[in-house]
C-alpha cells in the first residue's frame, strides 16, 4: 500500500501539472495510479480539473481507470467538461478504456449497433458526376449488393466463439456487377470513401491519401448464382430482424445507410406533390419530379430527399429510482419485454414526445427526461433517440391497442436478466438501443 | 454574517433531514439559506445528496438559489441525478427558479420557442370519429384558421413594452367556420385538448375535468372579410419568418404543430409509392392511398404519416474553450452569423451528423458532441436538435456552396453581441435555438 504522503505527493504533482515528478513517482510506485485523496479525487481528476493535458495523456497511456468517480459522483470527464478544458474532454471521451459511470458522460460511451461505419459519406461528391463515373470504374472500388432491401452476405467464423453465427457483406468489384448495373431496374447509390476513426484526427494524420470508394446496388431482379463463384456460401438476409444483427458492427452502419436509402427509393418513386414519376439524381440521394410545372421543382422541398423518421425510445424510471418500466408489444416474441417507444410528431420536442408516448401507452406521467444516445434503425429508416425518463406517477394503465402489458421491474430483476441468470423474461439483444439504455441505467448506480 | 457554527448546524440539519431544526434556524437567521460549507456544499445539495424530499421542497419554497454549484461544479440537480433520487430531480427540474449552470443540467432549462404548447394531443382520439364529430360541434371548441399555411392572427399590446408588436391566434367557434368547413378544399386537423403544465401532475390534480378541444383549418380559398367582424384587425402571417416569431410562446407550439401537418398535406397529397390520390383519415394525421392494390396498404408504412425531418444545429467550440464558430449562409440578412446546421442523413446518428456537417461546411473536425436541447421548426416540419460540439482542429476552410463565411468568435465578442453592445454583427433572435445554444455556452462558464 502507498503511504498517505506518497499519495499526497502524487496527487499534488498531478494538480500542479508536474509531469517529471509524476512520472518519477509512478515508476517507483505504480500502484499509485488509481489512488485517491480527499473526497475521492484521483490524479486524473486533478489533472482534468486544472487543464493539464500532458498529465491526463500520460495517466491514460499508463492505464489508469478513467471510470472512477469522486465522492460527489463525478468522473474526470465530468470535471473537464465543467471547467471547459476541451482538449481534455476529447482525450477522455476518445480513449479506449471502459465507460465512465456518471450521468453526464453518456452519448460517447454507448456504441450502438447500426451507428458505426468506416465510410466518410463525402456528400459534396454526390453532384460531381465526372468524379463518380471515374470512381465507379476504378478497380479498387467496392460494390455491395442488395435484393429487395436484403444485403448479400457470407457466413464467417467467430474467432472467439465458433458456435456463433456471424456474417459479412460480400464485396465485389466493377467487373462482378457490370451486368446488374446495366439493368434499368437497378438503383445505384454512392456510400462514401473508407475513412478512419476520429482518434486519428487527434494525431493530425492525413487520412485521405488513398480513398477506396463504396457503392451499393439494389434490384428486385438479382440472380444469386453468378455471385456464388466468388462467395460459395453467400445468401440474401431476407429476414432483416434478427438477420441483420449478425453483421460485424462496422458493417452494420453501412447496411443502415444503404438499406434506408433503398427503402426510400422503393416507397417514394412517385412525386407526392403531384403524383408524377421521378428521376434519380445526386448519386442516389435525390429524386426529382418529371412534371415540369410541379411545385416541388420551385425551391428546395423535402419531397425530393430521403426521409428519416425520428423515434423516441425511453427507459422509464420509477420515482423510487429502483424500478424501471418495461412493456411488450403483441408482435414481440413470447416473454420479451422492452423500453417503450414511439414516433415524434410534427411540432413536438424529444422530451415532450417521451412524455406523450409514455402516458399514452402506460398511463404513467413522466417528469424529467435525459437524452442518452441514439441509434439509426434501418427498418426502414428510423432514428431511435434513447432517453431516461423519470416517472412522477406509478399506477400503470396499459393502452391495449399499443402494448399488451407493462410492469415495473426491480433493478435486481433486470440485472439478473442482463446476466442471463433469470429466464422468466428477456430483453432485446445488445444490438438494440433498448438493451443499451437498460444496461446504462443498471451500471450507472450499481456502486450505490 | 452567519457564524461558522450556525452554518455547520444548518447544513447538518439538511444532511440529516431534520426539517424542524432547519426551519427553526431559517426563521431565526434567514441569511443561512444559500450559505455553503466545505467544498461549496449548500443545504440544498446536502438534502439532494441524501434524498430528503421535505428538505429540498422547503428550501425551494423558501426561495433558495438552486443554480449554485459546489467547488466541483455540481448543482443540487446534478447531485440528485447522480444518486438516483428521482423525486428530488423532479422537484429541482420543475421548480420555477433560474437555470442551473452545470453541463449535465440542460434540456429542461432551455425553453425553446415553437416547443411550448398548452394542448394535450390526445392522439388516441384521432380514430374515434364519433367523439371527434361531437367535439367539432361543441360550443366550447376552438378553431384556428390558416390560409396556405399562414395563421390568422390579431395584434395585441405588450404590457411590458408598447413598442413591441405581438400577435395572437384568432380563436373561433363552430358557427364562425361552418362555411369554411363545408368547402371540400379545406383540410381539418384535430390539435388536442387544453391541458396544464407538468407541475400540476406533481400535485396529483385531475386535469381532465373539463376539456376544451382545438381544431385547425387550412384552405387556399379563405376570405378574410367575414372574420373581421370578430377581429377587426386580423390578418394572415404570410411571411412565416420572422412573422411567426411574434406569437406568444404558448401559441407558438400550437402553430408549429398545425403548420407542420398542413405543410405535409400540401406536399404529400399523392401516394409516393404508386402516384395515386389519397384520402385523409385519423383526424388529419394519416393519408391513405385510394388504389386498392397499392403496396402502401399492406402493413404500416411511413408514406401514410406526416414527415418530421431531424436536423442537427451545433455551436462548435474551439479547442481552447474560449471561442466559438459561427457562419453565415448567403440567404442570411447582412451581418447575421449563426450556428452551423444540416439534415441528419439515413443511417446516421446525431453525433455523426454534427461531425459530418461541421467538417463539410467549415473544414473543422469535431470530437465530443453533447446534446443540449431541441426545437420544432415548422418551415415546413423540422426538428432542430441542438448540440455543443468540441473542435479538435482550428483551420477554417469554408465550402462556398453551403455557407458564405465562417469565423471563430471570442467569448467576449459573443457576450457583447448578446447584450447588444457590439453591432459589427448579430445572431438570430432569442426564439431561435441557435441563440439559446450561444447563450447556454456563454452563461455556462461565465463564472470561471
Ligand atoms: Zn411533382
Ligand atoms: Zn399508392
Amino acid at each position: 500500500m502507498a503511504t498517505d504522503i506518497q499519495i499526497a505527493q502524487f496527487l499534488d504533482a498531478a494538480a500542479r501539472g508536474d509531469l517529471n515528478k509524476l512520472t518519477a513517482l509512478v515508476c517507483q510506485y505504480d500502484f499509485l495510479i488509481n489512488e485517491h485523496g480527499e473526497n475521492g479525487w484521483t490524479a486524473l481528476m486533478h489533472g482534468a480539473r486544472n487543464g493539464h493535458c500532458n498529465i491526463v495523456e500520460y495517466l491514460l497511456e499508463t492505464g489508469c481507470d478513467k471510470s472512477l468517480a469522486n465522492e460527489a459522483g463525478q468522473t474526470a470527464l465530468d470535471i473537464a467538461k465543467f471547467w471547459g478544458h476541451t482538449h481534455i474532454v476529447n482525450l477522455l471521451a476518445y480513449s479506449k478504456m471502459c465507460s465512465p459511470s456518471s450521468p453526464s458522460s453518456t452519448s460517447e460511451d454507448l456504441a450502438c449497433y447500426f451507428s458505426r461505419t468506416f465510410l466518410d459519406k463525402m456528400s459534396q461528391k454526390r453532384t460531381d458526376s465526372e468524379w463518380l463515373k471515374s470512381k465507379q470504374l476504378h478497380p479498387s472500388t467496392v460494390y455491395i449488393v442488395f435484393s429487395d432491401l436484403s444485403p448479400l452476405v457470407t457466413p464467417v467464423a467467430d474467432e472467439h466463439d465458433p458456435e456463433k453465427h456471424l456474417i459479412k457483406l460480400c464485396r465485389f468489384g466493377i467487373e462482378d456487377v457490370k451486368e446488374l448495373l446495366a439493368n434499368p431496374e437497378t438503383v445505384l447509390i454512392f456510400l462514401g470513401a473508407e475513412s478512419k476513426p476520429p482518434q486519428e484526427y487527434l494525431k493530425g494524420n492525413n487520412i485521405f491519401d488513398e480513398q477506396i470508394v463504396w457503392f451499393a446496388l439494389n434490384s428486385s431482379d438479382v440472380s444469386i448464382e453468378k455471385f456464388r463463384s466468388k462467395f460459395a456460401e453467400c445468401y440474401f438476409v431476407v429476414s432483416a430482424m434478427p438477420g441483420l444483427l449478425q453483421l460485424a458492427e462496422e458493417e452494420a452502419g453501412i447496411v443502415a445507410q444503404a438499406r434506408s436509402v433503398f427503402a426510400w427509393h422503393t416507397r417514394y418513386s412517385f412525386c407526392p406533390t403531384c403524383g408524377s414519376e421521378t428521376k434519380i439524381e445526386e448519386a442516389g440521394y435525390k429524386r426529382t419530379c418529371l412534371k415540369t410545372d410541379c411545385p416541388s421543382l420551385r425551391g428546395i422541398h423535402n419531397t425530393s430527399y430521403p426521409r428519416v423518421d425520428p423515434v423516441v425510445i425511453m427507459l422509464v424510471i420509477h420515482p423510487d429510482g429502483n424500478q424501471c418500466l418495461l412493456g411488450r408489444q403483441k408482435r414481440f416474441p413470447s416473454k420479451m419485454f422492452s423500453c417503450l417507444a414511439g414516433f415524434i410528431e410534427p411540432g413536438e420536442t424529444i422530451e415532450d414526445a417521451v412524455r406523450r408516448e409514455v402516458e399514452e401507452e402506460s398511463g404513467i406521467k413522466v417528469g424529467h427526461v435525459q437524452y442518452i444516445a441514439c441509434q439509426p434503425w434501418p427498418m426502414p429508416s428510423s432514428l431511435m433517440i434513447g432517453c431516461l425518463a423519470i416517472a412522477v406517477s406509478t399506477e400503470i394503465k396499459v393502452d391495449k391497442t399499443e402494448i399488451e402489458e407493462a410492469h415495473w421491474f426491480s433493478r435486481q430483476q433486470v440485472a439478473e436478466v442482463l446476466s442471463n441468470s433469470d429466464s422468466s423474461f428477456f430483453v432485446p439483444p445488445q444490438q438494440a438501443i433498448a438493451y443499451q439504455l437498460i444496461k446504462h441505467w443498471i451500471s450507472k448506480h450499481s456502486n450505490l
